[in-house]
């Protein structure tokens, strides 16, 4: 390939009020704010040496704007660029200066109208490791991934596999032997982006590495103590599929994050896709737990990267069912 | 008082299959095997330097023979069954010699018809709280506090209390002022026995402490993954009341075991119990998880000390309802 | 005995810098500050529900002013002015009022000449262990014990079990079977008091307990991200003798603080002591490491009930020799 | 470049006691025996799905044969041997059979004259990361660095970096702008290899990372109580640089082993290697503990690749001083 996607790099999501988010992002999850205007909330974990990578506008609507993703050089982009025109997708630029403290991005929608956004430059900060007198909640250390809803697993699949350069870690299928979620990734972890059928494009989740598992029992403890027992939506618990660590929590605006810790290296080329069967016992969470409802019906709404309405939803092509594994 | 009552002491459990008991508690949860022959085995956690704390009797049905509590000297038997019989409740010595690893055991049932066991001498084995080899799974380290079901709280919390010498530290209240639950020590920890409303007698858990929150995580990886997920009924959470980090496992028989760990010092003579209100938000664990009916609706059931058979429940006398907070 | 001691309560402290032993304590240690004035800052840990456990007075000197035992009532103190005075030992009534925040105390020189004092009555606040958003550095929980060199710790032994009703736990003997060091408690835990030979009365630390051990850790990293590295005397690490985690602190004024987690309860009655060897290699701490010359060498100077001065230090009546083990 | 190393993938370790080498290895620390035979060893992490990453060789040495890094592809292999070649440096092929449970492996002298094996192949096992039930003493996750004593630290970064690809996340100088040590990676953590200025070759330690600081602790408790206090050199402690907490051991044999965890990922380009100066007084380890002098002075020796015999030592270009914050 000509271009080099490096990893999942920030989301940018829409929150009704900013002051809320922060309290939640801030106090509750431990996240350092490093930047914030009156219409904006630019926050990173303690491990993360870039600007942001999650940034928060005020708006009417609670609606996530776009999943951006890291480039190895500048000309990466216009590789890119070619690569989703050829494909009849609608991309955009957004030139350095229009948006706060990042470069150059490409704006694209991808094969199920997710939309993606592309750049190799953001502003270096201080690495906030070692100030331990700032650590609080979930100390929350750096972007782990984002997993999307889409009607099409395998046509999402193969467009980020063979078009973009992603390795599949591990995924799903159903007896017939259709793909009913698939883990990609580009940066050695389990994943940068994972793909689950439902009604979509949509956001199920997007996710946070922690260094342990007493940093995930702290922010349940903190959230309470600050009255926001309401955002725990499901675990603590063990994920069968990728081994990690988690907890679902919702955000003030309703937005899915996940805290997570624990996957394992992938960079061996000779690492082989771990196959799960929907009807595997082992496809629920390694301790057994149910998932709530609502952790498998609700998620957030992409809006156009030219129109910025919301994208509309389209039923998957698998029949709907209550998968008990999904990370 | 002419006697004292040091603290909960074992619990004599009826199970029906010995080797997958032992299984369970030995290779899943770490507790220590003193000592077994063909239809007893007997365990106790790393801290314990008495014989055991749980003796499992093979059986062919999954009861409850007794809760056993430890007193400071010899004569204090005695004392106590003065006591019992005062208030016309069954009695029954057990010479030493009779049971195994036991001294003089005095048999009673209390004013709520549980059968309680009263000892002050067992043998002293060592201490495997060094012994890191042999740490396995939750790292058991000594039991806790039992917890009843009881028709009559109230009648209950007075006998422990006036009879008895037990201390409250916490308790529930009903909107009308009525006892709903009551946690209540001997040794200064928040409760050696708990009380909660329900068809009863019946036992609803008994319950070990762990050193920390790693170890009930690390329990159920371990269950997990020998293949007793469903043994995993309630947790891991936080409990509001008492503040601590707990697990619920039912074992091969569905007896409840609950681990146990952070909850505090009860030695000042100036605590005053904490009331809880059956209404108040904080009535829900800490942070805001259901327990499932399963763990409201299903508990062990005793048997009488004299017939061996099965103690009848009795409906509560408070209304039925489904209290949330519970620990 | 006419009276009951219950446990180790408080110390007081004299320190040149109030602020600077505020930070250290507060945003180092994790303690809640309870209030203040101009000259004293008043001290809990998250779990404790009596106004302060540690009294920091403004002072040109880095001296003790006391340590502090409850008592199970009012009258109890009567009991033990009779019982200082009847081995001619000095005692002087500060009558409530005179101090804030605690009532009628008696101060008595013990048989080593330490400065200790009794009380019944302290203000009740708030138990903060739920408030986890407050939650800092060691996260310290509640007093645990104080560790006094003496120079005749058989002396000391005595008259602290025969004549104020203390159990031993552990101790440590010359090959001769001189008492070197001795662990004495009246709450069930490994100790409230211990003692060790060296020239004394000397006050070599005090210590807190945590609820577990990473919260260790953490404090060691929160203070060295406070650039208060050069506090870090000793360890972490594990001791043989009562098996608990440990961190060993000098805080700005030098006196030693350990932070302590992972003993067990001593409640029992057919508890026997358990006897250490100066020779015995376990005399080592639990992983071998040595503790500094600075750790055996260094002490703080109490001060008189009734002059304020300097108490004078006495030379050991064993030979002194390095102890490898001693807690 | 033409081909691409992946990572550092296995250390071949002379032992003179296979029985006690797998004893420390597999009881004390928690590797998995993936095979053994009369005269060899073969142990992987619980997260490693290659065959093993530690090969035990019996032998009359403590001796160290190679250290190998896993390339993509087996042509891989012939553009390194044509670059030793080109550079003078020894090289020597393996064939495929010849060392058991790998590929063929290039095994070559690099810059500074340690021997390094390059290989594309290993049998594939399986990942035990979910069978919590054989979690044992440290619970090894992975292998994770190789740190080597050299006596011109800046020859052998500019051959690592230039010649083979490497990157560097952090380094040290002296005040006259000396190189001091460095760590290299390939794999996107702080590093695959180190090295330092001292006499050389020599391998100081290699280390294996750990899921958490609680599997450190859990570790020396085990060794402790298996009667290897000895082993523990140094730690546990937190390194300033690149943050990860640490232990380091001798193994039987002395070789040193380094549990390591809490590093950070490295993949972003825009990454700045981190200068540490020596006279920096962050160079001391961040909790202000001073290492051994045996942590500085003993190393372990390598072998020729095609005599075997050891190689010998030179003194290093820069002076030698005690560096207080080398990893």
């Amino acid at each position: 390939m000509d271009f080099s996607i490096i990893r999942i790099a920030r989301t940018v999501l829409h929150v009704k009020d900013l002051e809320l988010s922060r309290k939640f992002y801030v106090d509750g999850l431990g996240m350092i704010e490093t930047e914030r205007d009156e219409n904006h909330v630019y926050l990173r974990g303690l491990e993360e040496h870039c600007h942001h990578s999650l940034a928060l506008k005020k708006s009417e609507k609670s609606v996530v704007e776009a999943l951006s993703y890291k480039v190895m050089k500048e000309e990466d982009l216009n590789f890119l660029e070619k690569l989703f025109l050829a494909q009849g997708l609608k991309t955009k630029w957004i030139p350095k200066g229009e948006q706060h403290a990042i470069g150059r991005t490409l704006r694209v929608h991808d094969i199920s109208g997710i939309p993606l956004e592309f750049f190799a430059e953001m502003p270096i900060v201080e690495r906030m490791l070692q100030k331990y007198e700032h650590y609080r909640g979930a100390k929350i250390q750096r972007i782990d991934h984002v997993n999307c809803a889409v009607p099409n697993v395998q046509k999402a699949y193969d467009f980020y596999v063979n078009s973009l350069g992603f390795s599949c870690s591990e995924y799903t299928e159903t007896e017939e032997g259709d793909l009913w979620a698939a883990w990609l990734f580009r940066k050695p972890t389990v994943h940068d982006q994972a793909f689950m059928s439902g009604p979509g494009p949509k956001l199920h989740h997007f996710a946070y590495t922690l260094s342990d598992r007493l940093s995930v029992l702290d922010c349940c403890d903190v959230l309470a103590s600050m009255g926001y027992a309401d955002c725990i939506e499901r675990g603590p618990g063990r994920h069968g599929l990728s081994n990690a660590f988690f907890l679902y929590l919702r955000d003030p605006d309703g937005h899915r994050i996940e805290l997570y810790t624990g996957d394992y290296l992938t960079c061996d080329p000779d690492m082989k896709p771990k196959r799960w069967d929907l009807n595997d016992p082992l496809r629920q969470t390694f301790w057994g737990h149910q998932a709530p409802d609502k952790w498998f019906n609700e998620t957030s709404t992409f809006i156009d990267i030219e129109t910025g309405e919301e994208i509309n939803s389209e039923e998957p092509k698998l029949e709907q069912r209550k998968p008990k594994i999904l990370v």
